[in-house]
């Protein structure tokens, strides 16, 4: 067994609305700052151990698929690294 | 100018308590899941226009000091990417 991290990355599905994302922006600009738009997203970083990369990776998928997630309102996308 | 998207990715500093994260490693370990460790860290992407990468970077930088990021309990770092 081989140990790995596996980062889950969900955001929000396009045409979903971020009023959080949203009232972060105006607070950058209301600091002078200039931005055409912010999108936030949540990562998830695991450890685990499996056999190899391939088996990390579909985990990491299933846990995202069953509870990370919410596959109604988001995207997520997982990158696996040996650790 | 040139279109960038800044990424910055702010996560708690080691040693200090995530309960969030550590109820989502329950909820998981409770489905069947194993996994050493569950780190959880906020990720903002940017749109912005800037000269080049480097002042696209120093003003993502900047908006995670002031903003996005609380120095006392938080890391980050700044990706840059032209869009």
């Amino acid at each position: 067994m081989t140990e790995f991290t596996a980062t889950v990355t969900v955001r929000l599905k396009r045409g979903v609305l971020d009023p959080e994302a949203e009232t972060t922006k105006q607070a950058l600009e209301r600091l002078g700052f200039e931005l055409s738009a912010l999108r936030s997203a949540d990562r998830f970083e695991l450890d685990l151990e499996a056999e190899d990369a391939a088996s990390a990776e579909a985990r990491a998928d299933e846990m995202a698929e069953r509870l990370l997630a919410n596959p109604t309102i988001h995207d997520y996308d997982v990158a696996v690294a040996q650790r």
